[in-house]
């Protein structure tokens, strides 16, 4: 298939709601942002073999690709307007793939109110490769930060976490089906992370800090903390897992600490004052406070029964705990 | 240099002039579209072996990535606002191409009065590949757009043609230096493309179709013919062309179709109705008329002294005339 052929049959059809991408038609598109609101813009990149497998199948691909930019999204309190993207293509990809690629877009695009709205079709030598930027709008000066948690916030997650992660292992066959009680819980998590938009809208002016958990919850977490200059205090006994994650928990090498910096959770962490009431109907678990002062050892200190646990400096998922 | 590295050491002082950037510290940024106007968004990938070569020099990367959307931009009648981008960085990048990347970045943002909004960085097994989304900004409706050529309308285009893809040749060793006159006013031309911004703002109004020339002038004209459902009728003997490239004309391979179809002008090609006046400071030549509706030979007819020359219907840089 051509570029051009990729382009007007299956890339214009994506289009067609939304009057400012002119059809893909012209050099450039028009982004319309409602009234009173301002202009949220978010990018990620997803390349075959680094964030998924193509041979994990396209639709999974595409809904990783644009989900994780509307998390982004959800993570600022924003509500999606549109979104562009810049497909890479080797020859290794076939027709019937980029058609069930395109096919789960226009399926998220119907669910979360969002068209194409411009972008580039390039061949490359290289692993497929989608790169989205995603737009979305909050009223005028609304938008969730990193840098606004202070002490005494209540800390709190949403969903559970570490399940993206397992999903991702067991995928890979580096965990056995057998081994946990609900495999495809885990992977319809890593393969169709749905972005938690509703509770972004519904932080609007109760959180003071808020991100999505894309890297594990002890790296964005502390990413909040760096922002904020304030250390974060996590209590181990309330963080939230699955049953499926408990299923496994202390076997093959799977332990809390796996768990809660492997990533792609696409969940919301975010601090919210301790006089503010929040109302959600998404599930989220208080985990902890906000204390005083950006902590030298680790922006991210962890409790268990009061105490604190010995923690790295710079906790992440190429560290142990 | 690891990835946070890039991004504390190398991106974020090119974002540090906009506000709404928010340091990078965030999941996403805010674009502060100016009052009153439209915001305009056009994205390129440039992929190292397939739009340019990594070992010609970072410097060159950098420009052409972000020059080749500035010139859609041009092409739309809008100013650069800022931009986003999202690098794929693979082992063999050393640190110091990169930092040469990054440098001539922030030379061309001082040059063009834009800074980067926010984007994405991730390793790659593939080769070096940066997409870059530009923001620019028309007044409201002014966006010039491809569909509106009508007949009788005189086609112009800016400066010369073919030096891009004559510098190409000459960086690739398809051609002798020695064989042509100033073969470093054809690489830069190539390596540094100047887009036309100021002559975009200057046809706001008075062109009825606009398109940048990247593709070649017989594909960038036909897109212009296609999308306003007329034919271009162009005068051979009209087109311009450099003292470099005439030197060369006739010889090695080139020839005037190779010149109008090689790509990498960064000019802009639009039309204009005969009622009006063009003031520009840019150089424009006046190559032809529009007609009357789209040919089905071919949407761009040439002529050589009045007489119709024989013209493939989807004329490109992988045909010949």
């Amino acid at each position: 298939m051509s570029e051009s052929g990729i382009i007007s049959e299956l890339l214009v059809p994506l289009c067609s709601s939304l009057p400012g991408a002119w059809g893909l038609e012209d050099d450039a598109a028009h982004i319309v942002t409602p009234a009173g609101e301002d202009l949220i813009v978010t990018t990620d990149t997803l390349t075959d073999g680094v964030h998924f497998r193509a041979v994990h199948g396209s639709a999974s691909a595409a809904s990783r690709a644009l989900r994780s930019n509307l998390s982004d999204l959800a993570a600022m309190g924003a509500r999606p307007v549109c979104y562009n993207m810049a497909l890479s293509i080797p020859d290794s990809i076939d027709e019937d793939w980029l058609r069930g690629f395109v096919n789960q877009l226009a399926l998220d695009q119907a669910h979360f109110s969002i068209a194409l709205i411009g972008g580039d079709t390039t061949r490359t030598p290289g692993p497929f490769s989608v790169t989205i930027s995603a737009f979305g709008s909050v009223p005028e000066g609304g938008a969730l930060r990193r840098n606004g948690a202070r002490p005494g916030d209540n800390i709190f997650v949403s969903g559970t976490l570490g399940d993206g992660y397992l999903g991702l292992k067991l995928l890979n066959g580096e965990i056995d089906n057998g081994l946990v009680s609900d495999p495809e819980f885990a992977i319809e998590k890593f393969s169709f992370p749905v972005p938690r938009i509703d509770l972004g809208t519904a932080l609007r002016g109760k959180a003071s800090a808020c991100a999505d958990v894309s890297d594990g919850l002890l790296r964005d977490l502390g990413n909040i903390c760096r922002a904020s200059k304030t250390t974060a205090r996590i209590e181990r006994e309330a963080l939230p897992f699955s049953e499926t994650a408990k299923s496994i928990m202390g076997a093959n090498g799977i332990d809390e600490h796996k768990l809660i910096t492997g990533g792609d959770d696409y969940e919301l962490i975010f601090c919210v004052p301790p006089s503010s009431t929040l109302k959600s109907t998404t599930p989220v678990t208080r985990i902890g406070t906000i204390v005083e002062g950006l902590s030298d050892k680790s922006p991210v200190l962890v409790t268990k029964n009061g105490t604190e646990l010995d923690n790295d400096t710079d906790v992440g998922y190429e560290h142990t705990w």
